[in-house]
């Protein structure tokens, strides 16, 4: 199983990905409306059998409700001559996400009241919302602000907010059990690229690698979600979570997962699920330096799929982590912070871990005392004083092959990275000398 | 429960402490005998309902065997001019404790067998005690001894050791529950200030603390005793041990706390009780730095609360531990070595570690996945670059209300003081968002 | 038990053990062969109660079968002229172990694909054995080697490869008790002195001294092994593993105990047996340094002793590991390299690890807080500053005698070496203060 999962992963990848979050950057999404739902469908050419569910406004959560959906046209402030000064057609950023509908002249003092810039940044467009409160407001750059002349301003936002629906698109590719690996990304984010863009065509990704692999070429189901953040996986735990507490062996949220400037592990609640098991593994065999946070630190949907009550084997594996980097929900998290590289990168390592995943078994040496490998051609017929060394990982590998840790641990153990060990391994159960504990 | 627990502890008493203290300083106490009980009287005006038991000499406790009484009228050493050289009546560590009737003239080289001093601290008159063996001996400056000249020597030693009582003082607090918490202290040492004083009126400080909140706001019944050390710890185990042992949930020993210049803990003999927990929590959180003793370093009453066939969950947060400061056990113990600031730190450390063992119960989140603190004002309506974070701390309180984790672990899961957590529970319980688990 | 155990080993087995070292030094041992027995004899005659066990070719063992017996007599390379440039009687490396006989004339071509030395230790004859191929070939100094000319070479190997016996030294002492401590050693390799024979001397010198003892003075019952490397211990396994899963209490493979360049420990598979602890404590205790080593390391019997099927408590405590200094596997590990105060502080730190289980034992303090220790003369009775110091590491002895924690664990927790706390432990047992704990 291991080459097909693993190596078909090309770094031309990289490129695909890239071309994706371009096509999508332009499109204004939000927690809910027409943006998320051309979203859902550009996913759903890329992947088929993508089902996109629709749950009305005003459906209870847990101890959440669906809001009203969300729709914007047209948005501006124009100065007393009719200047558009500032203009939604330009960046999507510049309106306060779920901003009621307003026709309005005012002076600059009030208007103040409806601006929002970031003083420390005055470069960047900050990016803000008010889902659950009517509101309306305009982001814009610190720099332009202080340029603003007192004098009358035109409002103008032309959005609908009434009840509707909230989207979101599940992909199930079924394996040979019904044991699942979650994928969880999120689409509700307006013009941004590390985070969110970078998530979804990962996600994307691996959803293609894994669909074009034929089912019984998958031991676990895996059950990819394009949803929006926090309501979005309310939502879907609440119609969801006694299946998965049943069949979730190992989760993702994949956020954050287009730059080159870090790589970055954020564990599940409890820090010992298996997802933090193979997530730390693959950090710690395929990078040469991660930034390890803890749950504390945590800011994306594992808030939910962890929360106390639910406590799902969930983990981020990221690039440079949301809330870390200066253009973090700014208008400076734009196409030029991710690259094909950074995609690719961490493509890779999620395909990683799944590789191992799908291979983390325990196995049992089959003989008593140490097996003879030279009558096999495993093992140097002559013994010099190098001998020894040029067999050590697979001695290593049989020396710990005790029916009771499985491929993880065992690497761990024998300081290798699993996918090295299953390597190792194979030989060994071909000569029957090793064999699987069910 | 918190706020009359922990916010009423007032700077001023740090006065009022250093006050007792010095009341308390000339009187001559030792094992028995009338000072113990004058020192027993002067902590029952401030504490009403302290009772003074008297075991009579005789008593078996465990290994032990009560010794007789020692009482101390008049003691000094004349010279030839009959110049009282050394004398009682200016210090009370003059005599060895437990010195037995003398009246005898003497040459020096014969007087030299009964002298103590401490070459290494010559100014310093040392603490010395014979409880168990027949002898009699005084205690001088080294400097002073070097000066004795060749000559008769008058000893006069007007002292009565006879069949009598040891005492010591008990004060119960009942509260909500009959689950218990300890604080015991020692009375038998003579004019020393950080080791001893210190403890007994912190002790009181604690107890008047205590006494004045009605019984329903202590969900603990407190135990405080002034006893003798060792043997007086022993007698008392003796009669009360099988009843602690139920009740008992965490207990401190309270010695060496007056000075400025450290503050340290000593754990249990198996370090992990309750009482360990919530010391190093208090120590972490509410100071820059104290240093970590083991059980290997104790000296005073846990040596029998944690003996191996005892174990009770007793420690002690102290300021400079005994052994470790030059004038422990010796006349430079005295007054100006303690503050009112420095009683005053300790006793708000103590005041803490009873706050949060009040209020260290567990809690359940009630809600499936993160509860909609906006809807109820605790969460900010609109979302900025910065919001999250200004509500982290209250998230993470949530976070971590698993129905497993009590007050103190969750503080230490989430890196916040217990108090703090305490506060910002307050409104949780109150929106109904967090419940108890009995 | 604790002093004749221990304190009868005297420095001047050092010089017996080089001496018997010297004795066995040019005897050619193999895998099998007259070499073997030879030196099992010499054993013999020092342990008369030595059984030499043989176990014939063909014989099943696990997943291996005893290989013919070898043995040679003559092997050398002449040149044209006659001249035996590499002859196996100036030192039993030249030959590979297990060279097929040979007799014939060849160019230097051919020759060299039979000739083996070491370019980056070009003074060094290797040592080579092809013990499960047939083959034929010579060791020799690189630089000899670099100076071999073109031309004819006579090449006469006069040996035998036929059904013969693998043998194999057994010593049973028994004990009070059934349980067992297991030493084994090896003696298959030809002149080698720190890798081999500083293993069976001092594994001799260990047998002598039980031997000498009472067998009611020895709690465990020692099972004594001089085998050949791995398919000795693979035999043996294969007929005793049942009775030594059941018996064996802790295990030593006893190699590379000669020089006096380092000290090594080499852990059980799993790490924490008793076989560990006792071995960690010794070198902790009684070492200034030391150097330890993983279960990975491995390289000589625990390679079977501690294979998952298998699992006995089994470490080395060493000098300097095969595998970690130049000379080793090389004619560079000669008499010089080991030295009678190398070889006496190896069997120093065996006695004291097989001291140490002897007396191993659970404790229990007979009274309720703690004893009265002045009344016994264990204790000062005149109590100054210094007085509790002096007695600290009794005290500690009896804090920790909680009917729990064995000597070596009692050890670790009061940071005193175990020999030292059985010394404490015997007036404490004498006064009836501490009792076993069966």
């Amino acid at each position: 199983m291991l080459d097909p999962l693993y190596k078909i992963i090309s770094p031309k990848l990289g490129a695909q990905m890239y071309k994706w979050a371009c096509d999508l950057y332009p499109i204004c999404r939000s927690l809910s409306g027409k943006g998320v739902r051309e979203t859902l469908h550009y996913f759903q050419d890329l992947l088929p059998t993508l089902t996109i569910h629709a749950i009305p406004s005003g459906t209870k959560a847990f101890d959440w409700e669906v809001p009203n959906e969300w729709n914007i046209r047209e948005a501006w402030i124009a100065d007393e001559y009719g200047n558009r000064i500032v203009d939604f057609s330009n960046n999507n950023l510049h309106i306060v996400g779920y901003s009621i509908p307003t026709d309005k002249v005012m002076e600059l003092e009030e208007l103040q009241e409806h601006l929002y810039s970031l003083p420390d940044q005055p470069d960047f467009i900050p990016y803000v919302t008010s889902y659950y409160v009517n509101r309306w407001g305009f982001c814009l750059a610190h720099t332009q602000r202080q340029k603003l002349k007192q004098g009358k301003y035109h409002v103008y936002i032309d959005s609908t907010l009434v009840p509707g629906h909230i989207n979101y698109g599940e992909l199930i590719l079924p394996g040979e059990t019904t044991d699942e690996i979650l994928i969880s990304t999120y689409i509700c984010h307006p013009s941004m690229a590390n985070n969110e863009l970078s998530g979804p065509v990962v996600a994307c990704a691996i959803a293609q690698w894994l669909s074009n692999l034929p089912s019984r070429k998958r031991r676990y189901t895996y059950r990819i979600l394009f949803l929006v953040e926090t309501i979005g996986s309310i939502i879907y735990l609440s119609h969801h979570l006694e299946y998965l507490r049943k069949h979730l062996k190992a989760g993702f949220v994949l956020t954050c997962v287009g730059d080159e400037r870090d790589i970055s592990y954020l564990p599940s609640r409890t820090g010992n699920t298996l997802a933090d098991l193979v997530a730390l593994h693959v950090l710690e065999s395929y990078t040469e330096r991660f930034t390890s946070y803890t749950f504390l630190d945590r800011g994306s949907d594992e808030r939910q799929y962890c929360s106390p009550n639910v406590d799902l084997p969930v983990v981020s594996i990221m690039r440079s982590k949301y809330g870390t980097y200066p253009e973090y929900h700014t208008s400076g998290d734009n196409l030029s912070l991710i690259t094909p590289s950074g995609l690719y990168g961490a493509l890779r390592l999620y395909a990683a871990a799944i590789s191992i995943l799908e291979r983390n078994d325990v196995y049992r040496v089959t003989v008593m005392g140490e097996p003879q490998l030279g009558k096999r051609g495993l093992y140097p017929t002559i013994s010099t004083k190098e001998s020894g060394a040029k067999v050590r990982d697979l001695m290593n590998v049989i020396a710990y092959c005790d029916g009771k840790a499985d491929v993880l641990q065992l690497a761990k153990r024998i300081n290798l990275p699993a996918l090295r060990v299953l390597e190792l391994m194979e030989p060994l159960i071909s000569a029957g000398l090793l064999e699987k504990v069910e």
